[in-house]
């Protein structure tokens, strides 16, 4: 079989019809014309689908991606088959769009690396991913991509890579909200809300107007949990619960360090909520937590630990780690992605939950509405979730509940102009950031 | 249950006993010395197994990490379970101990989180990692731990850190090698064989002293098919077959640009070899190569493309990759030694191949023995491979062969002196390194 003979069809069945073949060749001419490269040869329109092509003169790219750009389909991933065609693979899942933001950072170079692999979605699960940096990233965003193609993984299909989420979030079951400005020196968390909220509310409205009418949005980009409360705030068509403040890796170190204090392997620690703001006034619930499916305080039975150390040594974590390794901790912030992903599309274990950021509106502890709390959910393996209402209080958890619940009302005021709550006033009296984190 | 109940049983289960709980304790009080800590509140023999608790003084384990020392075994690693006794592992495999050298480095910290998953040695397959850095790395390595900590791999029982090769390759099954010294500024390839030959000759001595005695070796660190050659010569008790030099993300960059060219997506490419040196000589073979099961020259009829441009476009891949990413392909590299363990761990595709660089001695080619060469391999998933008999060859195939062939024979005259065969004589005439790679 000739070249020539494949190309067309190829790329014909994954839905690439004349009109977006003209779209490619359109916008390899502008390529041509930023670059003022020598006109490609003309025998191949496979060339056309193919970003990597233009790896000789990529100058031009970096500054003038026109933002109103449609996202790019890369290299291989633009000449995809018809799935159900084949042996091998008509008993896979229909195709789910992945959006990643922050595409070009250390904790995506992590994450889109499991997420293709399949050991996220599962191993019938093919997936498209769509990659958004900025005008900054976009040739590292190029640089993913061919790692991406370079790894031939099976399950991977389609990559697209662009900088307007307008045109990247385009129905979009799952979006991955990892990039964030990240702190200058000496700016606080109030100057961070500021600065990134912006962001969030541009993201918001992007997947209000083009995603799946239910995706499921994981903020991780700080303060995540504000973040993903102007995120869900701007897509008053998407439902709130659907929105997500990533507290996974707090609860993944909560429960190492349960299992270190009680000397016995991590797998044995359960039930670990995470309370409130991704933030030091968060609360890792030794309360409600088990161990061997006994209640921690009847076998850590040194409470002074629990009450006085346990906290700072699950929020000290990122610093130490900033300390020894000299980055942050992008490879188990990755994992705990991949982990609040899992939760969400495999059934939690029978008495088990696993703790999330989410929208509080009709949550059964008394927690004030309207801001974005983590608190202890169970799955179906659908994607959704509900609260668990098996949970205990004590004065001590209450009080701690308290003052993170005040904290994101503090810095839901700091964010009014952005949710439609008029006039911003802002009086957060600290900072709270976790050490560690930007 | 209280605390004092659980520790001690459970570091006794996995072969901690008073001995070596008394070598963790002495380890300790040697780092209260180096750092002129206050002593330690005593009534918790748990802390004594867990290095993260030296986090608050760091300075001196930087320099003064002795290198006689004992390989440590760090926080909840030192207190994994019986496994055979529980109900959810009782089932698994027998623990498998994998050594990683440079396993502070970018590589490795995407390989580690793959090994640990258990995607690469399956989900049944418990897993000792012993990470083998230098002291400049020590604490980099206590991060990569934490890390890996804080991921709760379920499947990952064991963490020990170490600076010397003969404590931390004791009884390992796999060993990956990964750490080298990068290129200096204006350094060549012979250059680098000097440097690093060194490297791997003590770490072939150190596996041949204490490693299992059919460990298998995959060798990473540039020139790494004259690297696993120094390597296996000084390990004369273990099999030369078993020592490898990475091929692999050669291999798969080939598949993705035949892909790439034909308009096919990768997985339709199979039966990729790559012949010889991994240097510019090495020879991405298209004779051989299928696609859709039928000869890439009947799919592909440019010709002069597969003659002229193929080969230079695996090639330059990683230095394309280095100017748009700005770093070197760490995490497809990760792919690529993932891909090349599960190759020799599960059986090979009925028909199909994979490259390894592997010992010449025996092979059915002609090619010169005594080096090591990469070449078609199919493995019965037992660790162990078999080299590919139906292969074609061309004359164009073979003399390119010839070429890459005489390179690996001056490698190994330029390390006539690490692998007993008498004085040095280095002759290379250029530099070969890859684009991109260090």
């Amino acid at each position: 079989m000739a070249v020539a003979e494949l190309t067309a069809p190829t790329c014909a069945k994954q839905g690439l019809g004349s009109s977006q073949l003209s779209y490619l060749s359109a916008r390899t001419s502008s390529f041509r014309r930023l670059s003022f490269r020598p006109p490609r040869r003309t025998h191949s329109s496979r060339i056309s689908c193919s970003v990597n092509q233009t790896a000789q003169a990529p100058v031009a790219v970096e500054t003038e991606v026109p933002k109103s750009n449609k996202p790019e389909c890369f290299g291989v991933f633009c000449l995809t088959y018809d799935l159900k065609a084949e042996e091998e693979t008509k008993s896979w899942k229909k195709l789910i769009n992945v959006a990643v933001s922050g595409a070009a950072g250390m904790i995506s170079n992590h994450l889109l690396f499991k997420l293709a692999s399949g050991q996220v979605f599962g191993h019938d699960q093919p997936i498209a991913l769509k990659l958004l940096g900025s005008e900054r990233s976009f040739q590292a965003l190029e640089g993913v991509a061919m790692e991406l193609e370079d790894s031939l993984f099976p399950l991977l299909r389609e990559v697209q890579i662009g900088i307007d989420p307008y045109e990247v979030f385009q129905d979009v079951e799952w979006a991955l909200l990892i990039g964030a400005k990240p702190r200058g020196p000496g700016m606080e968390r109030a100057g961070l809300l500021d600065i990134n909220g912006q962001i969030f509310a541009e993201q918001g409205k992007a997947l209000n107007a083009v995603a799946s009418r239910n995706v499921k949005v994981i903020v991780v980009g700080n303060p995540c949990n504000t973040n993903a409360l102007i995120c869900l705030k701007n897509a008053p068509d998407i439902p709130a619960k659907n929105f997500h403040g990533l507290t996974r890796l707090d609860e993944n170190r909560a429960k190492c360090q349960l299992a270190l204090k009680a000397g016995v392997f991590y797998d044995k620690v359960s039930n670990m909520t995470i309370w409130g703001n991704h933030s030091t006034t968060q609360v890792p619930d030794f309360l409600n937590a088990r161990i061997n499916g006994l209640p921690v305080k009847e076998v850590i039975t040194d409470h002074k630990w629990l009450e006085e150390e346990f906290t700072e040594k699950v929020q000290k974590r990122g610093g130490v780690l900033i300390k020894k390794w000299g980055r942050s901790s992008a490879a188990s912030t990755a994992v705990s992605i991949a982990d609040a992903i899992k939760s969400l599309v495999t059934p939690t274990p029978e008495g088990d939950w696993f703790s999330s950021g989410v929208y509080t509106d009709g949550n059964p502890y008394g927690i004030a509405e309207g801001i974005v709390f983590s608190m202890p959910c169970r799955s179906k393996g659908d994607g959704d979730y509900e609260l668990v209402k098996d949970v205990i209080f004590d004065d001590y958890l209450l009080k701690r509940l308290t003052k993170t619940e005040a904290e994101l009302l503090a810095e839901r005021r700091c964010v009014a102009h952005l949710i439609g709550g008029g006039v911003a006033y802002c009086d957060l009296p600290e900072d709270t950031m976790l050490p560690g984190e930007m």
